[in-house]
Parts: C-alpha cells; sequence; structure tokens
C-alpha cells in the first residue's frame, strides 16, 4: 500500500490552477505534465464548473470527486519514470511497474458493459461515487477551452470551401442560426475561413455576448440590411460576420423565395439552433422569446411547445432543401433538425448530408483531425514560438497559416497558452518533433505538450456522429477506437485514455484519447516519432479498411503497411 | 502497402496443425508463438469445427474467413520484432513500428458500441464480412482444449472443500447433474479434488462417453445401488465417480426425502444440466428422452415441453433449496436453474448462491485463476519438465500437487502440449520466470507460452458471471479489464486482446486476454516480471477496491500501491 498519510487531506472544492514555470512537481516532465494539465482542465479560466469538477460538455469531470483529485495529485508526485498510474472513473486505483518506455498514465472512464450502458445504470453508479462521466477531453486531462470548437467549425467551412470552391471561400457566403455555446463559433470560424456569413439568432443576448467577444463583427436592422450588407462585403472579397435577430424558420424560408426570385442565393446552408432539444432548444415560428421560456417553465405548456416547434422545425428544413436543390452546399450540423422535420413530415428530410460524412470524414481519411498542444511553462510566448514554427514546417498550407494569424490575434488564452490546428497523417509527427526540438535547444521556457479530442480520425466508434452513414455500414463496430489506445499505449505515448459515452451520450460511442509530451529529450524524440505516425495512420487504416478512396490512397502514399486493404 | 504477393493464395478451408520443433518461421520466437499458436487454436484435435476457423463455444473463432487466416500468417512472418501486427475482429488490418518491449500483436474481437451490441447487429455486420465472435480464448489465439473446463471445476470443488471442510475432501460426496460437454468434466473433476461423486444424467449415451473417456468411473443400475456405492468408496475415503441414469428433477427430490428419514446426505450439491435453454436442455419428469427429442424438433409441443421442463425444474430447485436449508453447501452453477424456477414459481430460487461469488471470488480476490502455458517445441516431454518443476516451485501446495499428477495421467493432450492450474499473485510471475530459464539452459526443447483465459480476475466484466453480485454493485464497470488490458501493454505482453460478448452473448461482457511468451531472453525476464506480476495484480486491485477483505489482505501482503484502498 503507497503511504499517502503526507497526502493534503483536502477533500473540498479549492481553486485550482496549473503550476507555471521550469520547476518540477514529479519526478520528470512526463509526469509533470499530467500533473499540470489535470490541474489545467479544472483551473475557473478553463472548466465550466470547476467547484464541481465539471470541465466541460454536461457532466465531463477530470476527477471522481475530490479525495479522488487530491490522490491523484500525490500520486503523481510520487509516481517513478518507470511506474505507470490507473486512473478508473476519475479516481487513482493503482500504481504499477512498467518500463520507461511505457505511459506513465493509463485511464479508462464510464465504460459500462453494453446491455448497462445506460445513464439510469451510469447514475446510479455515479450516486454510490463508482463511476464518473469523463466525456472526451475532461477526463483524459487535454481540454483548451473554446478554442476547439471554433477551430472544428473553421475546419468544417474550410473544407467545404475545399470541396465546392476550389479551396477559395473568398467573396463567399455561409447561411446559419444559433449563435449558443457552440453555434456563437460560426462567425468566427466563417471569418476565419474567408467566407462572410449571415448568422440568424432569436435572442437579442446572445447575439449581444458574440458581438462584444468579438466572435461577430456586425449586426443588421433586419434581412434587407443584411442581404446589403452581405453584398457589399462579398463584392469586395472580405469576410465579415453578420448578426440578424429572428426566426430562423420564417427567415430562411423568406431567402428561399428571394432566391427564387432572383434575388442573392447563400454559398453554404446549415444550422445550429438546438433542434435536439425542441422544448428548450426552438423557438416555434410566431412566439415571441419571453412566451417561449415561460412555456419552457411551464410543463402545462410543453405539448404545445413541443407540436409548435416541431412544425417549425420542419418548416425550417423545407427551405433547406430547396437551397439543396438547387445546388447550394447543404448540411446538418449535429443538431437532429432533419430527425425532427422527419418526425413532422418531412420525408425526405435527409436528403442532405450530415456534416461528418459531408466533411470531416475526407479529412479522417486523411489522418487529419484536431491536433492541439499546450505550453508547459504557461507563457503565451511558447505559443507564439510554436505558431510561427507552424507556418515554418508547412509553407504551402495557406488555410492553416490563415487559422494561426487569426488564432493568434482573436482568440484568447484560457488557462495555460494553447493551440489547436488540423493536421494529419506526416504532418503531426513532424510538428511534435520540431516541438521536442524547440524544447531541447532552450527556445521554448518548458516543454510542450501534445494532444487530441477523442473526435479525431481513428479514435472514435459513435454511429449517430463521427462514425454516421460509414462506407461499408461499420458505424457500430468499435474495435478500432481500442485498437487505437493498444496502439498508442504500445508506441510510448506519456498517457491513454479510453471513455465511452462522449459528445452523444451512454450506450452511444466508444473512443479514446492520447497525449505526448515534447520534453526535449531524444527518448521523447523516438517516442513522438511512433506515436504521432501511429495514431493518425489508425485513422487513416479505419478508413481505408471501410473503402474510402482517398484514404487507400493516403495509406499508399505514406507506405502504411494495411496487410487486407486492395486485397 | 506491404507486397503479401508472395502469400499462399488459400482461400478456403485446409488442415492446420501448428509447426513443431525449434525452426523458426518468423523472425523471433515472440512472434512465431503467435504464428503457432493461431495454428494451433485450429489443429482438427483442438478445434471444435476447424474447416469454419471455429474454436469453440459456439461460434467462437481464431480468424474471420481464410483469406484473413492466411494474411494473418503471412503478415507475422514478415513482422519485424520492433513491430506490431493489429487484428481487427480476426482479420489483420495494419502493421505498424513501435519497439522491442512492446506487444508484437494487438487485437480487439467483436467490439460493438453499446447501443448496438446485440446478437442482431453482431450477425448482420458477420453476414457482411466485418466481424467475427472471438469468444475468449478462440480469437485471442490461447485456447488448449477440454483441459481448461476440467481444471476449472477441479478449482471450485477445491475451493468449496477449503471452505466447508478444512481443505479436505476425503470421504465427501458432490451430487450434481448433467454430463454433457462441460458438465461431463464434473466427475473427472471431483475425483481430481478428492471426493466421490453422484452424477445423474437422463441419456445413457452421455454416461457410456464418459465411462470410455474414463472421465467418470461407474455405472449404478439405481439410486440404491448408487448410494451404497457411494457409502463403500466414501468411507474407505476413495474418491470414486458414480454415474446413475435418470431425471434429476425425480431423484433430487428423492434424496431430500431419504435425507430428511435419515438417509445419507451429500456434501456438496449443485448441478449441470442445461436448464439455460428450456426446450434443448431440460428433461421434464415423466417424460422419455426419445418423447423429449421429438418435441425438441416440433415447434408445435415447444410450449408444452416449456411448461413441462419448467415445472420439472422448478421441483428441482425446490429439492435444492431443501439441502441447503439442511446447511449442506449448495450452489448454481452458472445453468440459470434458478432463474427458470423463479419463472415458475420458486420465489426463493435465489437463496443458494451461484458458483462465482461462493467459490471462484475468493479466488479472484488473491489474483487467483486460469494459468496456462504451451510447449511450443510440441514436445509433451516439455510439460512433465514444467509440471515438475512446479511441484518444485510450490511444495507446499498440495491441491496444485494433487491436480498435476492427476492431470499427467488421466489429461491428454490436445494439439500442442499444454498444462492449465490456476495460481495466483506472486506465483505467476515465479513460474514464468522459472520456465523462462529452462528455456534458457536448454533444458526445454523450445520456448513455453504462458496464457490464462479472459475469465480471471482483473480481466473480466460480466454482470451475470464473473462479475455477478459484487459487493459494491460495481458488477457492469468495465472501465477494469480495459485498464487491464492497456496495463498488460504497457508491461510488455507479447500479445494482448479485448473481446466483448465472450460467455455469456452480445452485450453482456467485455474482457481482456493476455500473453506471455519464455524465449530463454534476458528481455523476456524483465517482461515476465512485469507482466506477470501486473495482470494478476489488477484482479487483486479490483477487487480490493470493490471493498473484499481478502484482495484488501493480499493487496498488503503483496506490497501492491493502490492509492485510494483504506483511505
Ligand atoms: N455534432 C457536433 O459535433 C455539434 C457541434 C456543434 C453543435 N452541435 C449542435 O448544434 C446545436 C447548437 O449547440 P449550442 O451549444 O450552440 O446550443 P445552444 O442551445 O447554446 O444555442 C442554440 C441557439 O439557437 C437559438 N435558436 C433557437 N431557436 C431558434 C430559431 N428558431 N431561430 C433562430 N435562433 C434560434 C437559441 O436562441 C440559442 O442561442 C446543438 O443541437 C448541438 O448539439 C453539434
Ligand atoms: N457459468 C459457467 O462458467 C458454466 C460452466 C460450465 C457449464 N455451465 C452451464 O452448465 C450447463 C451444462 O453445460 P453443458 O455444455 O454440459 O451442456 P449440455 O447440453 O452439453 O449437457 C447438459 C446435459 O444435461 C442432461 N440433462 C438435461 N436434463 C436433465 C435432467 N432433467 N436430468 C438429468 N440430466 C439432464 C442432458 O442429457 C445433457 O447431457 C449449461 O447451462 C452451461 O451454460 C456454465
Amino acid at each position: 500500500m503507497s503511504d499517502l498519510s503526507q497526502a493534503p487531506r483536502l477533500a473540498g472544492p479549492r481553486p485550482v490552477s496549473a503550476p507555471r514555470g521550469t520547476d518540477l512537481h514529479c519526478a520528470d516532465w512526463q509526469i509533470e505534465a499530467a500533473y499540470r494539465m489535470i490541474q489545467n482542465n479544472l483551473d475557473p479560466a478553463v472548466a465550466e464548473n470547476p467547484d464541481a469538477l465539471v470541465v466541460y460538455g454536461g457532466i465531463g469531470k477530470a476527477a471522481r470527486n475530490w479525495p479522488a483529485f487530491e490522490a491523484i495529485l500525490e500520486s503523481l508526485r510520487q509516481l517513478q519514470p518507470d511506474e505507470t498510474l490507473l486512473v478508473q472513473s476519475g479516481k487513482p486505483v493503482g500504481v504499477f511497474r512498467t518500463h520507461a518506455g511505457a505511459p506513465r498514465v493509463l485511464i479508462a472512464n464510464s465504460n459500462l458493459v453494453p446491455r448497462w450502458a445506460t445513464w439510469e445504470h451510469f447514475n446510479e453508479l455515479d450516486r454510490k461515487g463508482l463511476m464518473m462521466f469523463g466525456q472526451m477531453t475532461a477526463g483524459s486531462w487535454i481540454y483548451i477551452g473554446t478554442q476547439g470548437i471554433v477551430q472544428g467549425t473553421y475546419e468544417t467551412f474550410v473544407e467545404a470551401g475545399r470541396q465546392h470552391f476550389g479551396g477559395d471561400l473568398a467573396g463567399r457566403w455561409v447561411l446559419t442560426a444559433g449563435l449558443g455555446g457552440m453555434g456563437g463559433a460560426q462567425p468566427l470560424a466563417a471569418s476565419f475561413a474567408g467566407a462572410c456569413s449571415l448568422n440568424i439568432e432569436c435572442q437579442q443576448s446572445r447575439i449581444d455576448f458574440r458581438l462584444r467577444t468579438r466572435y461577430l463583427d456586425k449586426q443588421a436592422r433586419d434581412l434587407d440590411e443584411a442581404l446589403a450588407l452581405i453584398q457589399h462585403h462579398t463584392s469586395r472579397k472580405e469576410a465579415v460576420s453578420i448578426g440578424l435577430c429572428g426566426n430562423a424558420a420564417e427567415i430562411v424560408p423568406e431567402l428561399v423565395k428571394r432566391a427564387k426570385a432572383g434575388g442573392p442565393r447563400p454559398d453554404i446552408v446549415t444550422d445550429q439552433t438546438s433542434a435536439h432539444d425542441i422544448i428548450n432548444g426552438y423557438l416555434p415560428i410566431g412566439w415571441s422569446v419571453e412566451q417561449w421560456q415561460a412555456a419552457q417553465k411551464d410543463p402545462a405548456q410543453h405539448a404545445t411547445l413541443k407540436q409548435a416547434a416541431g412544425e417549425s422545425c420542419a418548416q425550417h428544413v423545407r427551405a433547406m432543401l430547396a437551397f439543396h436543390a438547387m445546388g447550394i452546399p447543404t448540411v446538418d450540423y449535429g443538431n437532429n433538425l432533419r430527425q425532427v422535420a422527419f418526425d413532422f413530415g418531412v420525408q425526405d428530410a435527409f436528403a442532405y448530408p450530415g456534416f461528418v460524412p459531408a466533411y470531416i470524414r475526407p479529412l479522417f481519411c486523411r489522418g487529419v483531425g484536431p491536433f492541439r498542444w499546450v505550453a508547459l511553462s504557461g507563457d503565451p510566448e511558447d505559443i507564439r514560438k510554436t505558431d510561427a514554427r507552424m507556418k515554418e514546417l508547412f509553407p504551402e498550407n495557406k488555410h492553416l497559416h490563415r487559422w494561426l494569424d487569426m488564432a493568434g490575434e482573436r482568440i484568447s488564452f484560457q488557462g495555460l497558452p494553447a493551440r489547436i490546428c488540423w493536421i494529419g497523417l506526416g504532418d503531426r509527427d513532424k510538428a511534435g518533433l520540431a516541438f521536442n526540438e524547440m524544447v531541447r535547444t532552450g527556445e521554448l521556457k518548458a516543454p510542450i505538450v501534445i494532444g487530441r479530442d477523442h473526435l479525431d480520425s481513428g479514435s472514435v466508434a459513435s454511429p449517430n456522429r463521427e462514425t454516421e452513414a460509414m462506407q461499408d455500414g461499420s458505424d457500430a463496430v468499435s474495435d478500432w477506437p481500442l485498437l487505437n489506445a493498444l496502439l498508442n499505449t504500445a508506441s510510448g505515448a506519456s498517457w491513454v485514455s479510453l471513455h465511452h459515452g462522449g459528445g452523444v451520450g451512454m450506450g452511444y460511442s466508444q473512443h479514446a484519447g492520447v497525449v505526448m509530451v515534447c520534453d526535449g529529450t531524444k527518448e521523447a524524440d523516438e517516442k513522438i516519432r511512433r506515436v504521432l505516425w501511429n495514431d493518425p495512420a489508425t485513422g487513416v487504416m479505419r478508413h481505408a479498411d471501410a473503402g474510402y478512396d482517398l484514404a487507400v490512397e493516403c495509406a499508399k502514399e505514406h507506405g502504411l503497411k494495411l496487410p487486407m486493404v486492395g486485397k
């Protein structure tokens, strides 16, 4: 039994923030990185509800409870460079001797035998103190704040541009709705991608918030002014975002009418109202926001509200279908809007695709996904230097340059300074080795931690989202994320995690996380070469196995050994 | 893309058997071991249906289809000592560079996102060629034939003896029924454990088969003779097994009556009729076997058959409850008999425990489980030498000695010579190091492969079997087997696997396998020390975390570092 008698016996909430600077609290930087990152996840500047240990995404937590959190810290402080700490649903359960080339932490969060994989059973275990919901990067200690959603949305728009407009969104405009927690990233992401955007939002307060944080550039008084502004800026190829207060279920059909009458046509159409929750998330046509909010709170009105919201969603989708029929790229943004419309009588609601099959999967086929890194020094200068290095490493990647410039200018750091960008097989290990070199030479003040979301190319099975509509029908096969975690462990990642239920809830997904610390050593070079190559390569493998030509080509290009692909 | 153009292009069934001797077909013995073991699993002497690649347990397979099987062999022949082969549901999907200290093969079989984890969805994927059922040791290439079930049953009886009779079953007798595929191991296992047994079986052909293979010693003409034989042999402390042709639902109640009237009382009561399937598995009272078999084939009679079988199960369980009430150790052997009886009106059917909570869990608490090894030389002499070495290593373990002697005498090898015995934390690494030394010195002709069933202390979550009725209610938490697989990978096992659905079917279990090759090298010493210690240690950890005193003590004794146990 390890002696934790010296451990601080704090068992309740306290303000947490990661140590900065170069002093070590643990045996080496591989361990120190985990020590800092779990604390960074709970920094009030990062976490949504730090007192409850909630990082993001509903109840996605970094540790099961406060005593478990303190015991994780203490275990890391005592951990030796040839030992591995096991974390079970946010609780440190064992320390074992492994070897220097193995991960220092192995994590399994929220995993349940399938027959019992429901919120009911999870909640029961949670109440008993036996479980925790790890979401994706919450329980695997690599969440970096809202930069992630901006970047993911940016990549989606960029890929749309690549597919439909020769990679150039200048002079194009995106029509969307919803400026909430996630949807609020759309105007900024569209601007970063080089497009104008018209963002319909029914609550003025949401528009105000996005104007204040500079995620949104301007608000139009009415539709005519909005279209005039769009016309003005697109003709000048300026990427400007326009907010419009109103109901998407009314305005989008009106836009269809005008387009049919020869008026302006959007270049990309999508939506991020909260249609997945038609009691609280979608304002019905003709209702005022006050009336809507009152009905939300009054269960007696729920049936009426549901009916009205559902019918409005149907109108909204009919309009999106009309744009789709005009040949305008139209996608669902994972908010279940098509399903609601279908339930309310729109038989061809699913005629336009979801954003993952349409725009994310082609990226996944090349192992491209949300690569992120954090400066353990705490110094923003370290991130600025890595930004510059990234531009040198990938001189031809204009979208990347654009992103890095815009992000450097407009994204404020939360907690330890961090950067995210989507890069793929062949680029991730290159970046990792470059960062490790910068740590080695002292160009950076302290080591860099590299990680990614579980929403990535080879690391997730989630049939309602990341693996929706796979070409071969293998949406629900979760062998792939398990192999991803096992291979990253075998490759010597710094920490590896296996989760269940992230993104879409209990029973609906299984996924894996990985983190690699660039501590400047030669040993880290070796590990980086393996981990940051193998990890995206499993994504290319998974998609090549499913028959995607893009992935098969990418595998060939990079000389992957896939024994049965093409056989 | 790897070049498999030289691969034999066999795509259909062929007789398979593992190479013997010391010539290598692969780069080293770590890889050669996997190469031999997958073939050994499909040896006609081992596999139940080798042409269909089925090893055991319904449709538990070693490879997805014949082309996948051939591609696995070819991939292993080409694999380098710093590479790792990934196998996804029986198909080789990728070869990646890792390092010499990492596993050579990583396997994920039959894993499905929980919401889709049903036989229906699995079958659909199976038909499309996207999946395979791996059972436990079938898809992880470490099945060794029926020796496993004899040994598992033996350990169950021995543990019962330990708990109820001071570790001595001499002069005791077991009452049971069912001499089918699994149940037929009972008489031999009881004899090995030192007890007499009375085995009721309704089909004479089954009794004949067990007499022929010497799993059963004698058949009694009737109950009177059976009891006379029991009386005769128990009084002489001879371990003799007696078969009795008849219906357990009639004979067990009759035995209760006699016991209540002062007649003989069994010392242990259990049952292995196939009550889990009341159409095909349980003969109703008053029915002839011929009538029963005809009714099985005639759907029109199923309702009647079900009713009659269910009522008979109820009678049977009432009798077992009566023995239980007399203080006689009575356990369910995982055949669902209690549930059927409950459904047919026996409200207290669950008053006596299942065999896992009663007898297996105390073993699991000390990391004791089904340790097995195989002689890659193919020479039975190698196993005889390891048997002798085991007895030297564990001079005080009388049950182990008894097992090894009996097994050496009465168990015939299937495929490569192999041995199984249940040992725990602290003993497994000791045995592994001893075997490795014997390989190094040349005492053994070729390396030894050590593995285990997935049914083990730290490697399975299966709420209807291995993790039924955990003390803290954590039956369905599958973080544990995932951590087990990750840790074994980090510890440098030779191959590691993660499966779903073994033993109890789709949706009902998640479990991990591990194999370690003793190739005589110093590097293997290091790996053995880690893997064969850490693997059972995760079992002790899991049970200590659930609050079992035995496990907490065992963890203390062995100095395990469990940060929050006892806190
Ligand atoms: N699949 C993915 O990866 C993914 C990514 C981002 C968002 N989403 C989905 O997008 C949706 C939005 O997410 P969020 O976090 O921003 O939700 P949110 O509830 O914070 O925001 C929704 C916004 O829509 C507005 N709205 C509602 N009805 C409207 C109407 N009829 N017209 C105009 N505006 C209206 C609301 O006022 C609110 O501001 C959710 O359904 C979410 O699940 C999915
Ligand atoms: N949980 C475990 O680990 C575990 C281990 C071993 C066996 N089991 C269970 O034990 C049961 C037996 O397994 P098996 O493979 O031997 O099955 P099986 O079908 O091969 O054998 C069952 C035998 O019971 C006999 N039988 C049926 N009704 C009878 C009656 N009324 N009286 C006397 N004999 C009767 C049949 O003739 C048959 O020989 C199954 O339900 C199996 O699931 C469970």
